[in-house]
């Protein structure tokens, strides 16, 4: 297997894109990555998306991008696992670089969810949890958060204040990125006093369903130089699942998923959480920041709450998290969330991260979740 | 990159499977596969599906599936390129067996079409072809491939009999195929009595929506002895895309990606189609199955059809096509066709064919199409 390095980057920004569709939404982000590696020739590429059959009427996403960004014939193929979609295209593409497969491939991610509105968007968003036994049961992904919410505050003692600095600090990060959906400032004031969702989730503990798309281009680490100045290289990536239905899981409590892809993580990197400078992890809801935290070996059991309210997650903190506002504010465009996490991850490393710079950044990590944490992909990238 | 071989097959009856849901047919398939290989653990999971999202409400396949089969926590997603998603699975298995990724590998093509009729069937099925410039417009895939044949009877001054030997053909070899949906056989006369779906396109020129499940077990071929008495080798595997849009095509007669694709094919292999002694092509309409012969070099531009007349594609001709039924009479279970696919080619190496065995073959080729062959997946296998 060969080192892979990442080359180039390009994403949208965020929103309620109305006036595109989602093949222009990809092209928008792959010629981006594309002028940024400087590439004109490309080998394949992987497509990271969720929902296209169900809000857009579209699969076969591959060939369809492929087409339509200026690579006509090239290989081509959609990857999904629900939220986690963007990682695990990722995951294919190294692979196909890592084994000599291909030398120069393309991964975006894209999700357009917000043409349509109400109940189509939530049974869309009910196809991450078990269909049988969670969805047709009338439970949404947020009432099953709520529940492992609830659960968790009732078994360390906590109440809804705790969970207020991830959302503060989320906010607060989006602030300064120009490529945010909601880039307000909020205050602990403000979000007790949210409207809840699923109680106890409210409005500003749960991502906000987005349309977006971002794109990497990837070559052997090798020849990484002849395209970047700041190529990053990526050290690791693993996959690892879960039920999706909550019940079936000995210990709600705790990501096993998350536990497993980072711990092979960093096995890959031969590094360990204590090295890691920044996180992009897959707060879709503050309850899954905290046991992100916990799993993933920055806090232990019960104690994730503690990082955000001792100020450790922030910017200047020990683990900064959410660097460009996370899921929570940066906005959640589902199959594309991942690729997001990768290019903000790349941006703390080369140094472009502007007012979001955590300084000095040497190890990043990217966690991307599908489901409740079903499935888990997890990334660590490192300057080359 | 290691060699990499099939060590074990599994398949449910490709039927209307109303009685049970797409997580228990994926696990027939799967524990079919894995008691032929005799193996107990696995590394990885692929999944190739199409419509779970649309038909069942049911996304992220790789986890659910790992986990109902009993591989909870390992790597696993679902790769999707509409009809050609099966194919598209088994070529990264094949990508993470070959690079050393890992050691043994599932793929599971699994499709369940049947449980809703009419129009959200139609809809799904329009999600293969281009949204916003053909199905938006009202053009099905079917009426699609009508336009096809049309032009091709123009061209070349053909009838609507002289598709007729594709369907014969599917039909007497599904006859003596257990697994087959449709098990009669027709006559040419049947054939042009048949009702038109989308004029020319007949109810004998398309293949039926289906339920099923098709699975494989790949390994290092250096190892594939140790677990199965006659492994078959992947000597090939290869991806190509085109427009999904027939419109955007310069020769639309003219299947690009399946010529692409089958040229690496050969490539890799160091053969050519005169070595092929088994072909399952996709012949979700007859004209696909013309147009596929001319693509991948069996037959002149406009001279598919020549080779089912002259008996060419039969049991004991010179390049056997569908021969357990295709798409046509086995019936076509989408994402899990080019599992079906590799699954009767590995029958056919085997010499476990039964009375639809192609005798003394060694080399066997399968094509997998997404819409009208905007991806086409290759792959070529032949007894290690």
């Amino acid at each position: 297997m060969r080192e892979v390095s990442i080359i180039g980057i390009g994403q949208t920004k965020v929103s309620e894109h109305w006036d595109v569709s989602l093949r222009h939404l990809a092209w928008e982000a792959v010629r981006a990555a594309l002028n940024d590696a400087g590439v004109k020739h490309v080998d394949g590429l992987y497509v990271g998306n969720w929902l296209g059959g169900l809000l857009s009427g579209q699969e076969q996403l591959g060939a369809l991008i492929a087409d339509f960004v200026g690579m006509r014939g090239v290989e081509a193929v959609k990857v999904e696992a629900a939220g986690a979609s963007g990682a695990a295209a990722l995951r294919q593409a190294y692979t196909a670089v890592a084994s000599g497969l291909m030398d120069i491939a393309v991964v975006v991610g894209v999700e357009k969810m917000t043409d349509r509105i109400g109940s189509p968007v939530q049974a869309a968003l009910a196809t991450g949890v078990d269909s049988d036994y969670e969805a047709a049961q009338g439970v949404t992904p947020a009432a099953l958060a709520a529940l492992l919410m609830r659960r968790y505050m009732y078994e360390y003692g906590l109440t809804l204040a705790d969970f207020a600095p991830f959302s503060v600090n989320a906010h607060q990060n989006a602030s300064t990125n120009p490529n945010a959906m909601y880039r307000n400032k909020i205050t602990v004031e403000a979000y007790l006093k949210a409207p809840m969702i699923a109680e106890p989730v409210n409005l500003f503990d749960a991502a906000p369903a987005a349309d977006g798309a971002a794109a990497l281009v990837l070559c052997p680490a090798a020849i990484a130089r002849d395209y970047s100045q700041k190529p990053v290289r990526i050290a690791a990536s693993a996959i690892a699942t879960d039920a999706l239905a909550l019940h079936d899981r000995p210990d709600p409590l705790f990501l096993t998923a998350a536990n497993l892809s980072a711990g092979q993580a960093y096995e890959q990197a031969g590094i360990g959480p204590e090295d890691i400078d920044v996180f992009e992890l897959h707060d879709a809801y503050t309850i899954l920041a905290a046991l992100t935290l916990e799993a993933t070996g920055f806090a232990g059991r019960g104690e994730g709450t503690r990082l955000a309210a001792d100020g450790s997650i922030g910017l200047k903190g020990r683990i900064p998290i959410s660097t460009f506002g996370g899921l929570k504010a940066r906005g959640d465009p589902g199959g594309a969330t991942g690729i997001y996490q990768a290019v903000e991850v790349v941006l703390q490393l080369r140094g472009e991260a502007g007012p979001n710079q955590v300084e000095g950044a040497r190890w990043g990590m990217a966690q991307n979740l599908g489901g409740l944490a079903a499935t888990a992909v997890t990334h660590i990238f490192t300057r080359q």
